[in-house]
């Protein structure tokens, strides 16, 4: 019933990037830019709350590593990493994934707009840390 | 001359949502969306590339556990977890950190825009992994 489950299981056919007993990367089917790669455990997990911290390390070392390479591959000038928790933040497939997405210029694919709000600072901190 | 190292040793203030030997987590000063964080090592790494496994093990941990801490004390509905390696991909300060940005809906204050594009997925993979 999930779509990365059956790419992990070869059900699916997915280009590779790398793999590793717990840990799978493919091209991303869309490619936002060129390179677009997403890094996922090969066990189902929801979302990054869920993973364990030694494989959410694994993971997050191979996203680096992988990013690391296919920058230079590709001749990419710098690249997003992008975790997306839940469908409200853009998570469209419920089983953890990094993205990797090189990036080439600042009008090459993806943008990431950033509004700027007028909240209260303090009022916020106290409500987290409270 | 790094703004972030100013905040670090104290010389700037901040929102300190978090603080340990070794990472620091404040709030952004332009709260894209309520609760917007920042995670940062105290020591000064340009980028994720830069950062050596040990150090960034434990940054992307505190980062895990401050977005459950902030979803569930700002009542979000999800998160986008996001690190920018230089300036191409929107990198504004050379001082590695992690966004941890709270969602509530999907029109709250931040937009990140896939485009599709029409790529040779397997001549991208033969670049890659050759």
């Amino acid at each position: 019933m999930c779509v990365f489950c059956d790419i992990v299981n070869k059900k699916i056919p997915s280009r590779v990037v790398y793999e590793d007993q717990e840990v799978l990367a493919i091209l991303d089917i869309s490619q936002t830019t060129k390179g677009h790669t997403l890094v996922m455990p090969k066990k189902h997990y929801q979302n990054i709350l869920e993973i364990p911290d030694q494989e959410l390390t694994q993971i997050i070392k191979v996203t680096k590593d992988l990013a690391a390479k296919i920058m230079v591959k590709l001749n990419a000038a710098g690249f997003n990493i992008l975790a997306n928790t839940n469908p409200q933040a853009g998570q469209s497939v419920m089983h953890l994934h990094f993205h990797i997405i090189p990036r080439y210029d600042e009008n090459d694919g993806i943008e990431i707009k950033f509004s700027e709000n007028d909240f209260d600072l303090d009022a916020i901190l106290k409500e987290i840390i409270a």
